[in-house]
């Protein structure tokens, strides 16, 4: 393993995450608020330690998958327990467990949340929870590559780690190129949503976090009632829109630059994602409409929108508690918390092309035994899915249950009743936020034992990278061999003190 | 499609239907009831049709995987339909969605009611009830091949659409044979039980049907309170054992008839399944020690035991209402009710060895991503399993799932809570029984709107047959040009008529 290349990583990302830290400070500097010492302090601290694992440059640029996966599990560990220091260091959240797992929620753009009253944070704190979504939505490696040139193969691992979806999108042959699109997309259209809240009237402090709230599918709200608090359709709306449009695979927005509209259009996934999204819509509003919003059409299609919206993309804002809804609403909106956005997107969640390639992997498995000698190939967007990707999706899909049925069980011990342990770990897993019971929208993670926090903290890091790089992380025979390193290089540094 | 072959085989399969249904018909003359006319009846109707439909003799002995789905699945339609006539007739289940409920319940082993009073039934009711189970457990196709000798190559296509597992297991060259062996084993395990529970003091029809409804790990109980009637350790201890028993593979029997202890008792699927059910039950001891039973800890492991090996082994068979446990138990039950019994086994659900090839190919597919050049192969009982199957178990998984999502939203338009619509199908589809909420042990299937019991109807058969040859039956490209065979069938006895 390349132990070297992963420590200068490292290095870089807590250098990038350092110069994140100071955008709170000065946020707190300028609402004349004392919690900016603890994000300028944390800041330094993260930018010192990032330069002293940088110093040494590693001479060996190869990289392998294995090593690729480690990176981005340790990265984002790392980020979610120095990116958590503030809120201790501050004491706005004092225990490290809720801190790490706000933070966690914050980075996999997860948006599940242990305060239980939101509006007591700083305006610093309440900027570094939306940022953090942001910067986790398209990734912090796809950051990084995007800004620092680098060379070797290492950059497609880094990638393939930290993107969503079943298959890496390159845009054009240049990894630097790619990431360096993508992230202007996502600037632009943030900045669109941005604009179109300010447009409406929402304070501008109010409209900054929620956008960058949104464009991460984060779901972190800076108020207690989330977005119901704003009271206005036209809002509503603009937010509505922009969570399916972050749920997007991006590659469509590059199609559309390009003016390639037709494959932009044709796109299989963008099809069955906003088939699903309608089919939900209308089904919820049918069934809610007469039972919650005494007939009124319009009001229950609203809110069906908005809820069916903020879980797919798997962004968990919330206008009004889904929880009281009927069961056929609720267990609609259960299924899409696993079905989650597209590939490519800043969703989570299984992804609707990975959904996909399962039912078409099995319709096929059907047509085998109907008609034997006939060898039908599965296909995506007319293009051949090769026989590692389907293998790998089925796998992805195994895992995830496991993790999940395992993750309820540990959850269990608390001893909720079974639609807030089935949810809570469904929507941190797929990187949602509220689930519903006990967790619904008026509800909050704070009631969880810290062992099942810990649990949480691990599903949400496991369902933002997509499972297999924390499950590498944690697998024994990755590390074979590195007690020897380290004895080696003990031993070596001994030496050099001896002499 | 062998057509003349498929309506031969129901023919056959109606004759053995029409022989079973003369059992209750004697039960009933025997305790003087009238029911026995309607039994009698069908028994009489359905050996009529059924020697109209094997006049015929099929010329062509070619039979293909798909012809033996299809007849598999439509046998075990025709089953339920015609053995719930004698509930209609007789008016003691007049409904005929309820009556088929029940029998479809009956012959797929699921065990789940829509009974609110069980003991109000006639003595020939009830044992038909328990007799499905047994008929269904170890499968009719297996019955028709054990007893009437038919050449050609279809009898391993009936054999492997209706055995339970991933794969086939022969124990003898000869089909007829190997079906010889199983129901041989089957009816000594029945008899045993029976003579157990007699010896305990259980009234003989009681120890018949318990002893049946063991044997298919059915469910249908006799007594209101199922097995919390019988008021004895000894005989709740006895059912606990032989729920497990009937849940192992029956290979394991074959290997200690042949002396071969050593690959009995090294068999993967066997130490999984004991495994699971030990740590299950350790688990749900201490959970309800303290809670539930005051501390009493032989309460505690006796409940805990039975509640659990009723479960993995899809009986349903209740001792106590396991629907008030803390969350942790039920959630263990929950997951039980998937896992299910071994392959080869009278029990339902995804099958132990199916399970475990499902974890060992998830774990190839994390150690390829370690090491991605090692060529690693799955295996089970150290023989190498396939590509075929394993693609065939997770395609299983895939199928499983998606149906079972689409019955739970189906089953939610009756706006039951979260806990009762998913466990009132994951205990149809997997063949259990109770579930828990309102279907827990306390309550039935009655509530349901006749949609839902169709829906569950189509689950239990589902369940039972594993996925594939009810999908068969109702995919359209299986039926293609079949309106063509008929058309020139219609117009040969037009011209007939004529001529």
């Amino acid at each position: 393993m390349n132990y070297r290349m992963i420590i200068y990583i490292l290095g870089l990302i807590l250098n990038i995450l350092g110069g994140c830290l100071l955008l709170p400070a000065t946020v707190g500097i300028f609402y004349n608020e004392n919690e900016w010492k603890a994000y300028f302090l944390v800041a330094v601290l993260s930018i010192i330690l990032g330069l002293i694992l940088v110093i040494k440059k590693p001479r060996i640029n190869v990289f392998y998958t294995k090593e690729g996966f480690v990176t981005v599990a340790l990265s984002w560990i790392m980020l979610s327990v120095i990116g958590a220091l503030p809120f201790v260091i501050s004491g706005e959240i004092p225990s490290i467990v809720d801190a790490v797992f706000e933070t966690a929620s914050g980075f996999t753009t997860t948006g599940a949340s242990i305060l239980t009253n939101i509006e007591a944070l700083s305006q610093a704190s309440l900027f570094w929870r939306s940022f953090t979504h942001w910067i986790g939505g398209m990734g912090v490696l796809v950051f990084l590559l995007a800004i620092i040139p680098m060379s070797g193969g290492h950059n497609m691992q880094l990638m393939k780690a930290e993107s969503p979806g079943p298959q890496v999108g390159k845009f054009v042959p240049k990894i630097r190129q790619t990431a360096f699109i993508l992230y202007s997309i996502y600037v632009a259209l943030t900045l669109m949503e941005f604009v179109l809240l300010i447009a409406g009237g929402m304070p501008w402090f109010d409209s900054i976090t929620t956008a960058l709230g949104t464009a991460g599918t984060g779901g972190f709200a800076i108020k207690n009632s989330s977005i119901a608090f704003y009271d206005s359709k036209y809002l509503q709306s603009v937010i509505t829109i922009f969570m399916i449009l972050f749920g997007v695979n991006f590659n469509v927005y590059y199609m559309v630059l390009l003016k390639k509209f037709k494959s932009a259009v044709k796109n299989e996934e963008l099809l069955s994602y906003f088939l699903i999204i309608s089919f939900s819509v209308v089904c919820i509003t049918l069934n809610i409409k007469d039972v919650v919003y005494s007939g009124d059409t319009y009001e229950a299609l609203h809110h069906s929108a908005f809820s069916v919206a903020s879980v797919i993309s798997t962004t968990g804002f919330v206008t009004t508690d889904f929880n009281t809804w009927p069961q056929l609403s609720r267990f609609i909106l259960f299924v899409l918390m696993f079905i989650g956005a597209s590939a490519g997107s800043t969703g989570g969640g299984m992804k609707v092309s990975r959904i996909i390639l399962l039912v078409k992997s099995s319709l096929r498995e059907i047509g085998s035994i109907i008609h034997p000698r006939s060898v039908s190939v599965v296909k995506l967007d007319k293009k051949r899915i090769d026989h590692a990707t389907l293998k790998s999706v089925s796998a992805f899909f195994v895992v995830s249950i496991m993790i999940y049925v395992a993750s309820v069980f540990l959850v269990s011990f608390d001893g909720y009743d079974m639609t807030t342990s089935l949810t809570a770990v469904a929507a941190t897993m797929n990187n949602i936020g509220p689930g519903l019971g006990l967790v619904g929208p008026t509800g909050n993670f704070s009631i969880f034992s810290p062992f099942s926090k810990i649990v949480m903290i691990f599903d949400m890091l496991a369902g933002r990278l997509e499972m297999f790089p924390m499950l590498v992380l944690f697998s024994p025979t990755t590390w074979k061999g590195t007690g020897t390193v380290i004895k080696r290089r003990l031993k070596a540094i001994k030496r050099k003190i001896a002499g």
